[in-house]
Order: structure tokens, then C-alpha cells, then sequence
């Protein structure tokens, strides 16, 4: 996207000013509600009367939260957009703007930040957002992505985490876990890497797997669906920390509980057949794994047959009141287990 | 503001969820635009029929920004949202919300957080700003922070840098230099301290030029006095990079040169002396000191009169046609020189 003659721009031959510079010529504005991007001291933002603004950050760490020895720069772009917009889709709200701020050291030279941008921009096309501002700061080892998104929604549209009520269906899009087995799998080959670079690594027919972890999808489509299908979830987050963590989020903001049935979590073949060779258990993986960047919804109880005919949603269980708590039921035995939020870090001890 | 009784509580104890419940408890929201706070997948705002939204970020990395051997953590929260809000006092707008992330390493513990979030909240207090949301990660290394400053304005209202022309007065608040020359003061002492730490810092009689660095004021005050004055600047920046970086963003922005007079440049006496006594030319101090965290603006001639009466403005030149470049008129040989843009880390080296 960016044309550039030399093959390594020292970012120091621009410094801040002209690397932002650099930036902005490429970035335009196609929102209406963009009044003013990069170039000021802030943006500025419209949005038709009657809208509420929703916004959400995150901030992402080279060395936590991702690793470039497996990670390409134009992926690392377009996810770090995908999982800021997935929040706003989460409260069932269209984002509309981002604001984008890095930090680098001197190993990263202009094409590299290009490669970032170029990424991000892609993403920005995809989810149909502008890049309205930011902030770029030296940084003194490793990079540092921090991004904002704004967008805009119908105070009636909006989907908070606290609405879900008792006998609401709990829902999920897509499939869960794949991502977690991604990553495992590029752990596992920078591993071999390190040991003997001569080793060419092993990744065929793990296509699935590896872009459910490089390049996440937020889910627009589904909130597209659900609205041509008139339904408006009650209670709504995105699954980034893995399954059980965010059932339970719904579950203490909406001050209910819940049964999720674990033979209706859906997980796609490869990541069950990955699982397995890795010794994994397939449902700790969709339960604690993460980055998913699926929907997870409940629905008032009337909406069954609604939700039935939505592509790629799954009912996987249903709210109780509060006292009967969070509970998985387990396949066959049927017996209840209390549900558990580890996140990724303590699955990787535990398993 | 924090009760917590140990005097060091780890925050691998609490974990991330943890930490966000702790800091949530302690955050209120004060204005009726903050619809929906910290807690959800993004923050919920509802500005007044006809506002636009502004909004601002800044990236503060340890090391790079902030150095904790000599800058208290709470002094560090309050400057890290008083250098956001001013961004959108430069756009002449109203701040309501902040964003704040924040990459911590196991090195901080919840009672350094809690200093961090204590001097935020003042500066909250102070600029009437609600905290909306915001992320938490670990890091590797330093510590880092990212705050989004969201506000609102009338259109009519919201001044930008492109809009001064030829014969406006240039204009500045308060005084310029002080920041920068705090930061070498600390910096001296930092130094003498490693060499010697049995030696006590001569800081007496230096509290302005720290107080300066230490706990910049956003001018919020400056926009009301203007407004009460009946003056909207044509265009406006805020001066974090240094005067002369600014006069030439202004010029750049709304494609003018300007007159800008040595001898009008306001710098305090403690400046002054203290410039003097480090060997340093005041006037490069206030040109590309930085962190001064005033208002440089722009009004029309024909509000000559009433900028006058202003508190705490000083006309320091004025703007000119594009063709005649952005230049500084020497004081004492009334000669020329054109402005450039050296920022801090360049003085050093220069001077």
C-alpha cells in the first residue's frame, strides 16, 4: 500500500512529526461522522441526533499479548483493529472511528510501521472505520499498540451485559477454542525453530487454526443477522478471555445464573482433532482459551425459533436465577460442575 | 483516597479482573453524559442534541515520558490526564470522560496503582471528567499509560489550527521555559544522587519550575476567561512540544507566516534566573522546552482590545502571509530569524 524506495527507513530520518506525516497521507476519511482526523490536537466527531456514542481501548504489549517471531506486522495491524471494533459490536453498536497510538523502538524502521498501518487500514476497510487520530511515542524495547474505538448506536440498540434474565437462551457465534490451538501450535513451532533453525516448520492443513489466532474476524455479520432477524439479545460481550470467564461476567452483571450444556459448545473439527494430539481437552480450550472474538448473547426465551434460523449461532445453554449459580453440564454423566474463569495463563499450567 | 491495609499487596494476587473491580469501586461518575462507566464491553456517552465530539489520546511510556526516580505516581496520574484534557481545552471544547490503560510489571504493587489512580481522580475532580473505561495489561519492562480524553463542544464553538490568517494576533497564556528547566533541575539531581546518594537535593526555593514539571494545570481557566470575554480565537494549539514547534504547526495548519517578538515571550523570573545559572538561553528554554501545557492561540486585530483585558495572556506576535515564512524578531537588533522546530532532545544536544 505504501510506497517506499528504500528497503530499511530509519524511523529517526522522519522523527515523530514526519512519521505522522508520513501517516496521514494515507489515511482518508470515508465516515460522514468524521469531521476532522489526524492533523489537530483532537478529532472531531458527529453523529446523527438521537445517537449515543459507545467507545472502548485496549492496549496491546509486545511479549504479552503478542509475539513478532510468529506474528506478521500487516496481521498484528488488522487484529489489533478487529478486537477493538469486536467491543462496540459487542454492546451492538457500529463503530465508526479509531484512534491509533504506538510506540516502537529504533529495530522497527518505517516499512515495518507501514506494514502495521497497512494491515490496520485493512481492517479499517472491512469494518468500514477511519483512523482519526492517535499518538506516536519512542519506546524504549518493546512495541506498544493502544487503540480506541468509537462508534455510535441507538440508545434502544444498545446491548449491555447486565440485561440477561432467568430461562433467556445463552448463544454464541461461530466456534470456540480454535484460536488457543493456534497459538499452541506457533508456540510449538518457534519452540523447534529456536532448538534448530534448519527445520522447516510443520503447518500444513492448519490454515483454520492459525488465522482464527493471526487474523480474527469481529463478528459484524452476526449483529447484521440478528437484526434481519428481529432479534435484539438481552445481554451481549464478546468472548476474548475464553468462554467461561465471559458466562460469568453476564452472569454477575446481570445478577443471574446459568446452565451451559458442554456438548453444545461448538468447536470445529480441526480444533478438536488439534486438541487431541496436543492432549488438550477440546471444551478447556473453548472454556479457557480466548481470543476468540465470538458473540455471546442471551435471548428472551420467545426468540427460540427466531435464533434457530440465524447462520452460525449456537444455543448452548440458558439462564437460571441467580441462587442455582454458573454450572457446566457434562457430557453424558450430566452432572453440574461449577463454572470457572482460568484464562489462558492458568489453563496452560493446569493442562 | 484507597484504604487497603498491607503495605504491599501483589497484584498477581488480585489478577486482572481483580484489579479492575478494585479500581471501579473508586471511580464515580459525575457527569450526565456518562451513560454507562467501566464494567461493559465499551463505554456508553450521550452529549446534548447539536454537540460534536471531540476527542484526544495520549501514550506515556516509562523511560521515555516519565521517569519514577524523581516523579511521584501520583503526580504522574494527575499530569498524565492534565496533558490529555488540554488537548481538548486547545480545541475549545468541554473534556467529560477519560479512557485509561495502563501496562504494569509485578515491580508495582496495588498501593503504586492506587497512587497512580489517586492523581488521576484529582485531575478529574478538577476538570470535571468522568472515568469511563480503560485497560489493563502486565508488561514486561516499564510502565505504560494511555488516556483518551473525550469531550464535547458546539460546532461554532470548537477552534482548530487551521483557522488563523494573515494580521491575527498570536497569543500565548501564562508563561513558557519552567517545565523544561524542572526537568533538568530533577535531572541534575538524579545525577548527583547516583553518584552520590548521601547528598540531599538542593531543591529549595525551586518549587514553581517543579511544580511546573511535575503537575502541569491544563488551561481550562483561559478558555473561560475568553469566553467570558467575548473572544474566540481563529485557531489554537496547546504548547507540549515547545513554542516554536507549535507557532510552526499553527502556520503550517492555516498556511500563514508569522512575527513572533523575542522580548514579548513570557518567562518567569525563576525561569529566567535558573536558565542563567544552567547556562541555558531562556528564549530556547520557552521555544522548545515543551511541557509547558499553555494555550497558544490566534485572534482577529479587531479583538485586540478585549484579549488585552484577558488574565494571563500576553500577545507575543502576529501572523503574517504565507510568503514571509514564520519568523522570530531578535530582541534589541530587531533582525529575523526563521523559526524552527527543535523540540527538547535537540536543545540538549545544541546547548
Amino acid at each position: 500500500m505504501f510506497q517506499t524506495k528504500d528497503p530499511r527507513t530509519e524511523l529517526s530520518s522522519l522523527g515523530e512529526f514526519g512519521l505522522i506525516k508520513h501517516i496521514r497521507q494515507h489515511v482518508l476519511l470515508n465516515n460522514e461522522s468524521s469531521v476532522c482526523g489526524i492533523g489537530d490536537d483532537a478529532a472531531v466527531i458527529k453523529y446523527a441526533e438521537g445517537k449515543q456514542t459507545v467507545v472502548s481501548t485496549d492496549l496491546l504489549i509486545e511479549g504479552v499479548h503478542f509475539d513478532l517471531t510468529y506474528c506478521p506486522l500487516k496481521h498484528l495491524g488488522y487484529k489489533a483493529v478487529s478486537v477493538n471494533v469486536s467491543d462496540l459490536f459487542a454492546m451492538n453498536a457500529s463503530p465508526k472511528q479509531i484512534l491509533v497510538s504506538i510506540a516502537v523502538s529504533n529495530r522497527f524502521s518505517l516499512e515495518a510501521i507501514e506494514e502495521l498501518y497497512a494491515g490496520m487500514l485493512l481492517a479499517c476497510k472491512r469494518y468500514n472505520v477511519d483512523i482519526v487520530g492517535g499518538d506516536t511515542s519512542s519506546s524504549r524495547s518493546g512495541m506498544v499498540i493502544s487503540i480506541t474505538a468509537i462508534g455510535e448506536a441507538d440508545k434502544n440498540d444498545i446491548v449491555y451485559r447486565s440485561g440477561a434474565k432467568p430461562t433467556n437462551l445463552l448463544c454464541v457465534s461461530g466456534d470456540l477454542g480454535a484460536a488457543y490451538l493456534g497459538l499452541q501450535l506457533l508456540e510449538r513451532e518457534k519452540k523447534i525453530f529456536l532448538e534448530n533453525p534448519n527445520i522447516q516448520p510443520d503447518m500444513e492443513g492448519q490454515d483454520y487454526l492459525l488465522e482464527r489466532q493471526l487474523k480474527p474476524e469481529a463478528r459484524k455479520d452476526i449483529i447484521k443477522h440478528l437484526r434481519e432477524a428481529g432479534v435484539k439479545p438481552t445481554a451481549m460481550i464478546d468472548v476474548s478471555d475464553g468462554l467461561a470467564s465471559e458466562v460469568l461476567h453476564l452472569c454477575t452483571e446481570s445478577n443471574v445464573g446459568c446452565r451451559l450444556y458442554e456438548n453444545k459448545i461448538p468447536i470445529d473439527p480441526a480444533a478438536m482433532q488439534r486438541a487431541q494430539e496436543f492432549n488438550l481437552n477440546p471444551t478447556m480450550c473453548a472454556l479457557s482459551g480466548g481470543e476468540d472474538y465470538e458473540l455471546l448473547f442471551t435471548v428472551d426465551l420467545k426468540d427460540h425459533e427466531k435464533i434457530k434460523q440465524v447462520k452460525d449461532v449456537t444455543v448452548i445453554g440458558h439462564m437460571t436465577e441467580n441462587t442455582e449459580g454458573a454450572n457446566l453440564v457434562l457430557t453424558g454423566t450430566e452432572m453440574l460442575t461449577p463454572l470457572t474463569a482460568q484464562g489462558w495463563d492458568a489453563l496452560l499450567k493446569k493442562m
